[in-house]
This record gives C-alpha cells, sequence and structure tokens, in this order.
C-alpha cells in the first residue's frame, strides 16, 4: 500500500510540468534520443537531465542499456496506474450521486402518495 | 493553450501527495468541514490548511461561502481535465502500435508471397 502511494506520488510529480508531459507526448509517438527530446526546449541539458530523471524515477520512461545512443521509451504501465486511481474516485462520487437520485425518487414518490 | 498546461500543473501536482489523495478520496462520499478532513491525520492545522489550497489552487475542491462550518466539496472537472490528458497520450500510443502490428502483418504477408 505504502508502495502504491509512493508510485502515485512519483508519477504526479513527474507529470505535473509541461517539459515532461510535453517529452512523454512525444515518446508516445516512438522510441528518441535525449538530444531529440531536448530539441523543442530552450533548456540546458542539465535541465533535460534532470527532468528525465524525474520520469526515470516514476518508471515512465526507460533507456535502452544495449545502443550506443542509448534510446529513451515510453513506459505505459505508470500512465495505467494514474489514470486507475481517478477512475477509482469517478465510481466512488457516481455511486453516491445514484443514491442520491435514488434518494429524491423515493422522496417524490412519497410525496405523491400523501397527496393521493 | 498556457491555461490548460497551467490548470494540468496544479492538478497533478496537487494529485502527487497521499494526505492530498486521501482527502479527495473522502470528499468522493460527501462534502466534509476542515475538522472532518483533518481527522484522519496526525498533522497540524496549518499543514491541513496549507494542503487544502494547493487543492483549492488546482480548483480540485471548493468551500460553501454560505454556511458557517464552510464545508469543502469535491469538483469533478480537473479530475476529467486530468485523466483526459493521460487518455490522449493512451490513443497516440496505441495508434503507432497499430501502425506496428499493420506493417509487421504487410511484412509477414510479402513474405509469403516470396516463398510461393
Amino acid at each position: 500500500m505504502v508502495k502504491y502511494e509512493e508510485q502515485l506520488d512519483a508519477i504526479f510529480t513527474a507529470l505535473a510540468h509541461p517539459a515532461r508531459r510535453a517529452m512523454l507526448a512525444q515518446l508516445g509517438k516512438g522510441e528518441a534520443t535525449v538530444g531529440e527530446l531536448a530539441q523543442p526546449f530552450d533548456m540546458s541539458l542539465p535541465a533535460i537531465t534532470k527532468h528525465l530523471k524525474v520520469l526515470e524515477r516514476a518508471k515512465l520512461i526507460s533507456r535502452s542499456k544495449n545502443a550506443q545512443w542509448r534510446p529513451c521509451r515510453l513506459e505505459e504501465a505508470p500512465l495505467r496506474t494514474a489514470s486507475g486511481w481517478i477512475e477509482e474516485q469517478r465510481k466512488v462520487w457516481e455511486s453516491r450521486l445514484d443514491r442520491l437520485e435514488d434518494y429524491l425518487h423515493s422522496m417524490e414518490k412519497n410525496g405523491e402518495r400523501k397527496k393521493r
């Protein structure tokens, strides 16, 4: 449970920066080198490397160990974990709204019965 | 576009802490006062207030202005914005995998044709 919470912390932290989201969006289209990922940004290489480390810590990207140019690739599982958490919340609030609707319907019916 | 990116920054930042996620999960079940939200945590009131401010900044919660006890309530729209962004990425990588599959099938067919 603690590990799951730590994963969510790392994933949402990684998603909380426009440059990191843009890097993930680019990697969604295919593997890319650090140079290719850096290209759209007016950022120093250490800054780029720092963002990549945040993404790696969240396991949102992995880097090939074999190829000399070590391309980065997107890992989908953490994105599924993040949307899974949001989905869980949606289920809770939707079931609450359903219960509220049922309650209002039953109130309405009671009202009609009393009028007769 | 900048506003959308800023919204995503604020939402994902807000989701990147277990206490704030727990508060949102509780609010999914219904409105709650600051005292009720603070109850499960071993935290000072200023610390709780700080977390609530991060959630308010992301518009994930709102606070009633009328009632004296000013209950907090969950606002679903930012959660939909966050999962919408993740969903967009999923579409990109899935269409890439589909294209890759198509390509491999066409290679396979070419191979069979050559064998004949």
